[in-house]
Order: C-alpha cells, then structure tokens, then sequence
C-alpha cells in the first residue's frame, strides 16, 4: 500500500480542494493512502467519515507561506511542507504532493529527500499540451544558470520520465534553441548539445514552436529560460481568449455564433488546462515529488496524486541513476 | 524626398508581394521614391508604368539564399543586399527594407553602415500583440550570448525607439526574468538590472506574460530567449487556432457557429498578424534598416516601407548616441 505526504495546508485557496482532490483520487484507486499534512482542527471536519480509515492527519501548525523566502524554509520545522517531506526521508511516506510556495518544497526535496546518485541538480518538469498529445519541458524554473552537464543530466531525466512516467514508447529528446541546425545556441547550449548528441533519441535543437507541434516528447533548457516560455506561452493563450472574448461583445451576430462556440470551447479549455496534468514533478530527488500549482482545483489535486503515484510505482530513480552512471566521465 | 533602398529579390517568394508592397506604401506617402536593388529583367515588367519617376532599379545578379551562410555576405558584393546597403552607406539611400536572409542583412549593416557612436552591438526588435495595443521586445536574435552592459544598452535603445519611432509617450521598460523581484534572473539579468536601475522609466523585471498584458512598452532580453519566446508565442497560438478548428469540424453544431464567428476570427488574424507591424527593425546602427519576414505579403512589405519612413523621419539614431554617451563610464 503506497501512503502519499500531502501538505494539506500550502494552496491558495486553504485546504478545501486539496482534500476534496484527495477524496476523488481515493475513490479511483485502492492501492494507496494518504497523510495529510497540517493544521487537525481545519482538516477534519472536511473530511467525510468513510475515508478515515485511508486518510491520516500529522497535526502541524506553521504553513510556509507564498511570501516567505524558500531559503527560510529549511528553519521552519513545524511547518506542514517541513514535516510532509520529512515524513518521505524517514520512509513513512513515498511520495509527496504540495500546492505550496514551490521554492521550499524544492529546497526541502532537495536538501532532505536528497538527489539521486549522478544528478547534480534536481529539474522542474512540466507538461506542455500539443493538439494530440503533451511535450515534457525541464528545467521550468528549478536551475536559473545551468552548464551543459546539468542540461545533459536533464535530457536523461527527462527521457527516462517520459519512458517510465508517462509512458511514451522511445521520447525523442530535443535542446531548445534559437533555431534547428547545430550551429545555432548559446554558449552553453552548444556544450550541451556535444554530450547530448552521445546519448539515445536526441534530435537535436528544437525551436520554441517545437515544444507545441508533438515533433518531440521532451525539450531541455535552463530553468531561467522554461520560466519564460511557461509564462510566455500562458501569456499567448491568455491573450488571444481576452480577444476572442472582446470582440464577441462588440458583434450581436457572433453572440449567436458564441453560444454555439460554448461547447467547442469548454474542449479547448480542457485541452490547454494545466488542471488536467495535474502538477510539476521535481526530477531528480529520491523520492516522488510533486509540486502543484497554488491555485490548484479538486482534479488538479488529484492528477498530482496520481502523477505521484505512477513515479511511485516505476522504476524512474533506480533508471535514472543507471544511466547518468554511464556518463559521470564527461 | 527621402530614398528607400530595397533588396528585391529576398523574400521567399519572390519580388512580386516587394513590388506590390512598394506600390501601395508609393501610393499612401508621397514623400519618399524607391531604389529597388535586383535582377533589372525580371524587376521591370512588374512595375507600372506610372511609378516609374519615383522607383529606380539597380541592376543586379546575385541574390543570397536562405541556406546560405551569413558570415559569406560580407563576400557576395553582387548580391542585392550587399548593394542594397552599400548604397546606404555612400548616402544615396537614407534606409534599408529586405525580406531576405536575416542574418546576412543584419552582418551586412552592422559591419557595412556601422554603429552608432556607444553602441556595443545593434539589437533586432520586434512588436508583440497585446489586446489593446503592442509591446516592443528586444533584442530577438541578433545578440545569443549577451552581456549587462548590452542589456542595458537594449533598454536605452528601445526606449528612445518606442518614443521616437512608435510614437509612446514615456515609454516603460522592463527586464525579462524568471520572476518580478529584484533577486530573480539569472547571473546576467541580474547584472543588468543594476545598470538599468539607473535609467529613466525601467519598472523592474518583468515576466513572459507581461509581453502581452500591455504592462510595459519595452522588454529587454538576450537574443537567445528573445527568439525562443518568439517561437513559442507562434506555437501557442498556432496549436490553439488547430485545436479550435479540429473540435470545430468534429460537431454540426458549431460548424453553424463557426460561420458566425468568421468575423470574429478574421479580426483576431489581423490582431496577432505580423503583416499589420511590417517588419523587425535593428536598432543601433546608423540609418534605419528593417528585416521583414521571408514570407512577407505586400501588406508586411508595405508597412516595413513605413517603419523605415518613420525612423528615417526621426532623431532616433541622434537621440540613441546622446543617451548612451552619459552611460559610457559603467
């Protein structure tokens, strides 16, 4: 029986749609438990009676909160991100999920939990949709200045992810660039891409557009960089709805369109919805790590569980630290 | 009467959209005449007769393809951007608009035309759609590896660009990174907001969405995450435009609303539609040169024409030389 470390105290929105994601996720799947991290006389009125005998609550009552520096995070051991990770490093959990300040969750990971033997740094993964499938990008924010070995060691991470997580059949591993051919790069990256061109299913350099077309499964870059992509391409999305949104107000005629739109819409919506990946594995850490985001629904809440569930029952970490044991000469 | 020199033969479909576009822009403004650089037999039966006193052709026969390299520009002095600049540099044209190869364009003017007096390195900038106007971002592509003091100078540059070029009163700048708060970027960006803090108008960092919520007017970047965003922008709304039209044809029932929404959608075109801002320019060097699309219609072609009117008409590179002489001691 799997038992997942919950930080039922870390959204934005309080606990509320962290337990009811729980609640779902349980009644999904049979093969796990969960310990709810956090303040008891908040969490167990939420909690319906007939998953007491699933659920567990560590009472705790300081919350990291979105305006503490991650650096203070380490400090704070009573808090709810603290005690959950702590509970993963002494075994009595697998796995941890938290829609908490993401920089200490990664810190704690890190530091407590651990790296994987062979990793110098621990990546943020995330899913990016394309019109059939979704393309994995790390780093998106964990490693801000990265050497081309980190961006080596993310283009392993990544593939083995993609292979033992999602299931992928053979992901196509490509270095983002500023264009396809290998000349083009920074500095760095033209490093990385003479380790990466030694290990299996590099493409190559991908472009930004690549990361949505499903031309690959997995696209590395720093950290600095996946940030601004994540928000850029929010930003994009965001955008085109508000003009969609402005000039159906301006038209009577494309009221009656809209109505009918709805439907195509709410697809759409589904579609580019970060709720249905769930949340952003930390790669890299001994143990499954899953940070979701603060403003995380019910069913992201519960993606996050499965997504932690399915590292959970792979092999990632002991693949992980085979292959970058192949490369630690470079 | 101003002189526009035009490479002809670049883009990627041939002269005849560069004509096109060099008629309606003759037809709109009638302070300017045309110096179309190209092969003379293939340039002259697409121009009418009437535009013959205010479009000279220079008679050429080389022409520097998309796979060729931009480092052997400098060699191909036949070719029509080669000339075209060269008739730049002697005086006898005040800009420069080509549809080619962006890069050999861009060597060809640095090294050609030259810089203005403090600048490091010229910086290519391109204006991004937001719902209710546009934001400039540089640099795109020109500068991979870049520097604090070329950032900075990216900051001066656009600012005076966004006033003197696009018309902004008190134009804001902002420094692309992974997050809002002075201690986010990385180790350049970092460095950078240092200098820029000492500059008029610079709000800080900035995030990827804040391109396109009108936030700020200007955002500074290395032309290695200037082209990735770029990309991704492109990707992001290319994806969102397929899926909108694959679940379109997948229900009868919004095929009937998709016929009502034509309109709406053909204003979204126009909004996010490169064509409407012509063409990138690259700013610091001494008289205006703008890189349109290789795929540039004649309505790119004709607004490109107009950017260089516009920056030929201004004290951008007098004002560029000005502001940057007062930061030569960082």
């Amino acid at each position: 029986m799997l038992k997942i470390a919950i930080d039922a105290m870390g959204g934005d929105i309080g606990p509320a749609p962290i337990i009811d994601g729980l609640i779902l996720a349980l009644k999904k799947d049979r093969h796990f438990n969960a310990i709810l991290v956090g303040k008891k006389e908040e969490l167990l009125p939420l909690i319906p009676q007939k998953f007491d005998n699933r659920i567990t609550i560590h009472d705790t009552h300081d919350v990291i909160s979105m305006h503490d520096h991650a650096t203070d995070a380490l400090k704070r051991k009573e808090s709810s991100a603290y005690v959950a990770i702590d509970l993963v490093k002494q075994g009595l959990a697998d796995a941890y999920v938290s829609a908490g300040h993401s920089g200490a969750s990664m810190s704690l990971a890190t530091l407590k939990i651990g790296r994987i033997k062979g990793v110098s740094r621990p990546a943020i993964a995330t899913l990016m949709p394309t019109v059939s499938g979704t393309t994995l990008v790390l780093d998106v924010g964990a490693n801000v200045d990265c050497d081309a070995k980190n961006l080596l060691e993310f283009g392993i991470m990544g593939r083995i992810y993609a292979e033992d997580v999602l299931g992928v059949d053979n992901p196509l591993v490509g270095l983002l660039s500023n264009g396809e051919e290998e000349s083009k790069g920074n500095e760095v990256t033209k490093s990385a891409f003479k380790l990466l061109e030694k290990t299996p299913n590099f493409v190559g350099n991908v472009e930004g557009n690549d990361i949505f077309n499903g031309n690959v499964d997995v696209v590395i870059c720093d950290g600095f960089v996946g940030n601004i992509l994540l928000k850029t391409a929010e930003g994009v999305a965001d955008t085109i709805g508000k003009i969609i949104k402005d000039n159906l107000r301006r038209s009577l005629v494309s009221i009656t369109g809209a109505v009918l739109m709805r439907k195509v819409f709410k697809k759409l919506k589904l579609k580019v919805d970060y709720a249905e990946y769930g949340g952003a594995p930390l790669i890299g850490v001994k143990a499954p790590v899953i940070i979701a985001h603060g403003k995380s629904n019910s069913k992201a809440i519960q993606n996050a569980i499965f997504q932690a569930i399915s590292a959970a029952d792979s092999n990632l970490n002991i693949h992980i630290e085979e292959k970058l044991s192949h490369i630690k000469d470079h």
